[in-house]
C-alpha cells in the first residue's frame, strides 16, 4: 500500500452553476460562507456527525450512534437527528467515515439508506460498515475504498485522506480543500512513533497543510485533560510479555476485537513462550459469572484486562474484576499495570498538531465540553487568540470565509432513540413514564359502574406492580379501596357520567393516601368501566 | 483534650457465668471462640457493620447505610440486614462507631432503636448521629462521649480508642482486648504527617499493641489500589492559595460539609486574601443549572471541585463539570488540580499499619473485592501466610482463638431496601417489576364479559405508558384489539368461566404480537371484569 499520492497543488474549481440552481430555495443555499455544522460528537462521547457545506455543495463525516444515557432507560442506541440532511439531500455530495469505531459508523444503517452518494473509507472501515448494514438489510453500493495519501473529487470539495494512529486500524484524518481554503479534520488521532505496523501517522503532511495555510482545524479532543505524550501500543507487548514470562496457568486477555495490533501482539507473544491460542468473542462478563460453557475462570488464572470501560460502564466493568478475584484470578488492570494505552492524543501531542497545521481557526471537537474547553486551553496556551476559537455546539453553524469565521444559523439537530425496530418513536413522553414507573412502579384500580344510575356494578379491582408486595399490603389495599367506593357513590348523587372528573378524583385522592402511608408515588391509572 | 489515658495493661476479665447461662440456646452461644462476622462492608463500599462476638458477648463496630446500586430502582438507602443482631438482642453489650461517615453511622436510625446499648463514639461522631435520630424521632438515651485515648469495658471486651487520621474530623481506630487477644479494627483512615489540627495518628499505640501482639487487625482496603502515600490535607491548602492569589472573579469552592478541616482551610485563605465568604448548603448541581436562587455561575468565576465523585456518581459530577464550563467558569478539578486528597491510606500506609501491629491473623475490610485483594496481596508482599490472611464475607464468621484462625458458621446476613417509609418492604418481585417497566413500559388490555355467556360486553379497552406514542400507533392497537376479541370469542365457546386462561391467552398473543412488530416486551397486563 502506497501511503502518498503527487499532491495536486491547485485548489479545486468551484462549481457556480450548482450554487445558482437552487440558491435561496433552502436555507443557506447560495451563501458564499463555508459554513462547519456538527450533528453530534460535541459535548458528548459518541453519535460524530459533521456538516462542511459551501453553496449546495455538503459533505458528511462520520456517521456515529451513541450509547443511551442512564436515563433513557430502554433505550438501545441513540443516533444524530438527520432532518438538516433529508432537507438538504439533493446537496449530499458524499460521506467521509474517518475510521471503524461505533461511535463513527454506528449510525451508517439508518442513515445511509436515505442517500444515494458514494461513502468514502479505508478498506477495514467499510468492511465493518457492510457488517452493520447487512446486519439490518440495508444496501449501499455506493461504498468507495480509499487509501491514505489518496486524494478525492466531491463536488465542489477536494478531500486528502491522511494516516492517523488509533487504537483501531486503517484510521484517517482528512484535509478537505475548498473554495474559502483548506479544512482539516484530524478524526481520532494519537501520535504512535513506533506503531505495530510501521505505518507512522503522516505528520509531514499535516506540517505541508500547515505551510500552505490551513483555515480551520477540527481537532479529536478526548484526551485534552491528559498531560504528556499517550504511550506507544508497542509498550503493551513489553509488558504481556513480563506476563507471559511469568504466568504458570491459563493467561486471558480481555481486548477490544477492533484493536488489531493488540491481537497481534498477543499473539506474538503467545507464540514466543509456547502457548496456545484460543480466539472467543465473548464478553468478560459471561465468563467471570461462570456461564461461559468453555472457558470457566479458575484459580491460577491470570486475566488481564486489556482495555478501560466505555464511559458510563466503569460500575460494570468493576463488578467483573470483583468477580474475578472471587475466583481466584491473578487480575492486571488498570493504570499501574500498563496493559493498556489510549488511543487519543494528550494535550502535548494535541499542541504538537496545533503546532504543525497552524490554523486560522480551531474548533475542538469529539469529546465532552470539559474536554473541549481543556483543548481550547492547549490552544491558548500556545498562542491562539480568543476570537479565533471557536467551542462548537450541535447544531450549529460556524460560518468561514478566507478571512472571517463567526456563529451563524441553528439548523434542526438533537437526538434519535432506537428501542427496538422503533427509530425516533420513543421521546419524552414515553421516558418520562418508564422513569417514573422505575421509581415507584404502578397502582391500576378498575371500576365497573352502571350506565343507567351510575352505581359500581364490580371492582374496584386493584392491580399493582413495582409499588409493594401485594400479599403483604392487605390493609393499605383494603382502605384503598373503600376510598375509591366512597368517590364512586359521591359521583352517583346527580353527576352521573362525569367519567373523566370520577378518574381525576381517584388519581387525586389515592395518590395522596398512598404517598402518606408510604412516601411513595407510584403512577395511578383508574380506569373506569361502563356497562 | 488529652490524647492518651494510662493503658491498663492486665487483659479484662472474662465472665464465665454469662458464658454458661445461654449455652447452646442460639447459634454459638457458649463457644470459647471469639468470633468476627461482617454483616456489611466487605465487598461493597457502604453499610460497615461488623460483630465481634465472645460467649455471651457481643460487640457491634459500626452501623453504616449504603447508596443503592443501579438496578434498585427507586429505592432510597441500603442498610445491612440485623436478624443476627435481633435474634442475639441480650448478647449485646453495645456498638462502636469509629466516625461519621453515613457509610459508618448511616443505618442508625433503623438499628439503635431495637437495642438499649450504649454506643460509643467521638463528640463529632454522636452529635451527627443525634441529627440523624431526631430526623426519623428516634430516642436513644444512651449515646456515650469518648476521646481517642481513652478506654471502657463493655461485656467481657475492653475497647480502646486510638486516634486516626481521615477526612472527618474525630475518626478512631479501636482495640478490643478479648479473653483470646486483641483485635485491632483501624476504621477508615490515612497517615497524615501535618495534620491542620495538629493531632497526629497515633502510630505510637499502634506499634504499642503489635509489640505486646496483636491477635487480628481489621484494616481499611479502600485505596489498596493505589501505590505511594495518600498526600497531607495541608498540601490542599497550598493548591487554594495558588488560586485565591490569582482568582479576578468569585471563588466557589465544592466540598463535603463533614470535611471541617477543608473548610477551615477555605477560610484561612479566604480571610489572608481579604475575600467574603458565604456558607451554601446547597450542592453544585443546582448551581451549575442556574436554578439556584443567589449563587448562579457566571463567567469568570473560578469553581474548585474539592472532592472525588462518591462510586457511582462519576457521570453526574462530570455532567456538572460541564455544565460549569459552559457557563463560562473557571473550573478546577480532578487528580492534576491537587484540590483534593484521599482519606484514606495508599499501599505504604497500609504497609505501615501492618508491620506495626504485627497482627497474628489478617482481615482486610472497608473495599471492594479488587481492594481486599490487593490488601491481602499487600500482606503477602511484607512475609504474611496465605494461611494467615481471611479475605471475608458477608455474614461469615471468622473464629479465632489465641492459636487458631478458620472460617466458622454462616449466620442470616445480608441487605434491607429503604423506599419511603418502607424498611425491606421492597424485594426481589418488586425490583424486577420496575426494571421490567422501566424497559419497555406496559400494555393494560381491559375485557368486560357477561358472566350469562362469556360475550364481550365492552371493550377491549387498552391503555399503554412508557411503551409507544398511544397517538401515533393506531394500526397496531386496532389489531392489537381484533387479537383479544377474537381470544374472547374462541373462549365463549363451551369454555366459560376459564378467566386465568383466557388472561394467560391474551397475554401470550398479545406478547408475541407486540414483540414481533416493535422488538420491545412491554408487561402485559390482562383484566378481566365479569358483570
Amino acid at each position: 500500500m502506497t501511503q502518498k499520492k503527487t499532491a495536486q497543488k491547485k485548489a479545486p474549481q468551484q462549481k457556480k452553476n450548482e450554487g445558482k440552481k437552487t440558491a435561496g430555495k433552502r436555507t443557506g443555499a447560495g451563501s458564499r460562507k463555508l459554513k462547519i455544522i456538527p450533528l453530534g460528537g460535541i459535548g458528548e462521547v459518541g453519535k460524530n456527525m459533521t456538516v462542511v457545506e459551501w453553496q449546495n455543495n455538503i459533505l458528511v463525516i462520520d456517521c456515529g450512534m451513541m450509547f443511551p444515557k442512564e436515563e433513557m432507560f430502554g433505550v438501545d442506541y441513540v443516533i444524530p437527528d438527520i432532518t438538516y440532511l433529508t432537507k438538504n439531500a439533493d446537496k449530499i455530495k458524499g460521506f467521509v467515515i474517518t475510521h471503524g469505531h461505533e461511535d463513527h459508523i454506528g449510525a451508517t444503517p439508518y442513515v445511509l439508506d436515505k442517500f444515494n452518494v458514494p461513502v468514502y473509507g479505508t478498506r477495514l472501515t467499510l468492511a465493518l460498515i457492510e457488517t452493520k448494514l447487512a446486519e439490518r438489510g440495508v444496501k449501499n453500493k455506493n461504498l468507495r475504498c480509499i487509501q491514505a495519501g489518496e486524494k478525492v473529487k466531491c463536488g465542489c470539495f477536494e478531500i486528502e485522506f491522511i494516516k492517523v494512529s488509533h487504537s483501531i486500524d486503517d484510521a484517517v484524518g482528512i484535509a478537505i480543500h475548498t473554495p474559502e481554503g483548506v479544512i482539516v479534520h484530524t478524526g481520532d488521532f494519537k501520535v504512535d512513533y513506533t506503531p505495530i505496523d510501521g505505518k507512522v501517522i503522516d505528520l509531514n503532511k499535516f506540517g505541508e497543510l500547515g505551510k500552505e495555510g490551513v483555515l480551520a482545524l477540527m481537532s479529536d479532543s478526548t484526551n485534552a485533560e491528559r498531560p504528556g505524550f499517550t504511550i506507544s501500543e508497542k509498550s503493551v507487548g513489553a509488558t504481556f510479555s513480563e506476563y507471559f514470562k511469568d504466568a504458570k496457568g491459563r493467561i486471558i486477555i480481555a481486548t477490544f476485537a477492533s484493536n488489531i495490533h493488540r491481537l497481534q501482539q498477543v499473539i506474538d507473544e503467545a507464540k514466543r513462550y509456547n502457548r496456545k491460542i484460543c480466539l472467543s468473542g465473548r464478553s468478560m462478563v459471561r465468563m467471570a459469572s461462570g456461564e461461559h460453557a468453555k472457558l470457566g475462570i479458575k484459580a491460577g488464572d491470570t486475566v488481564i484486562i486489556s482495555s478501560t470501560p466505555i464511559p458510563g460502564n466503569e460500575r460494570y466493568v468493576s463488578d467483573v474484576i470483583n468477580m474475578l478475584f472471587r475466583k481466584g484470578a491473578n487480575v492486571v488492570y488498570g493504570k499501574m499495570a500498563q496493559v493498556h494505552v489510549s488511543g487519543h492524543a494528550c494535550q502535548e501531542e494535541l499542541k504538537l498538531m496545533l503546532s504543525l497545521t497552524k490554523p486560522q481557526y480551531f474548533i475542538p471537537v469529539h469529546g465532552e465540553y470539559r474536554q473541549i474547553y481543556n483543548h481550547a486551553a492547549l490552544a491558548y496556551d500556545i498562542g491562539m487568540k480568543k476570537k479565533d476559537v471557536f467551542i462548537p455546539e450541535i447544531g450549529r453553524a460556524i460560518e468561514l470565509t478566507r478571512k472571517s469565521a463567526q456563529f451563524g444559523e441553528t439548523v434542526p439537530s438533537g437526538i434519535v432513540m432506537i428501542d427496538g425496530l422503533g427509530i425516533g418513536d420513543v421521546g419524552d413522553v414515553v421516558l418520562r413514564d418508564r422513569k417514573l414507573l422505575s421509581q415507584d412502579g404502578l397502582f391500576i384500580v378498575v371500576v365497573t359502574v352502571s350506565k343507567e344510575n351510575a352505581e359500581l356494578v364490580s371492582g374496584p379491582e386493584i392491580i399493582s406492580r413495582g409499588f409493594v408486595y401485594m400479599k403483604e399490603s392487605e390493609d393499605l389495599l383494603d382502605h384503598a379501596r373503600d376510598i375509591v367506593k366512597k368517590i364512586v357513590a359521591d359521583c352517583g348523587h346527580g353527576r352521573v357520567h362525569e367519567w373523566m372528573n370520577l378518574k381525576g378524583k381517584i388519581k387525586k385522592s389515592l395518590s395522596s393516601y398512598l404517598y402518606n402511608m408510604t412516601k411513595r408515588s407510584p403512577m395511578i391509572l383508574p380506569i373506569v368501566i361502563e356497562v
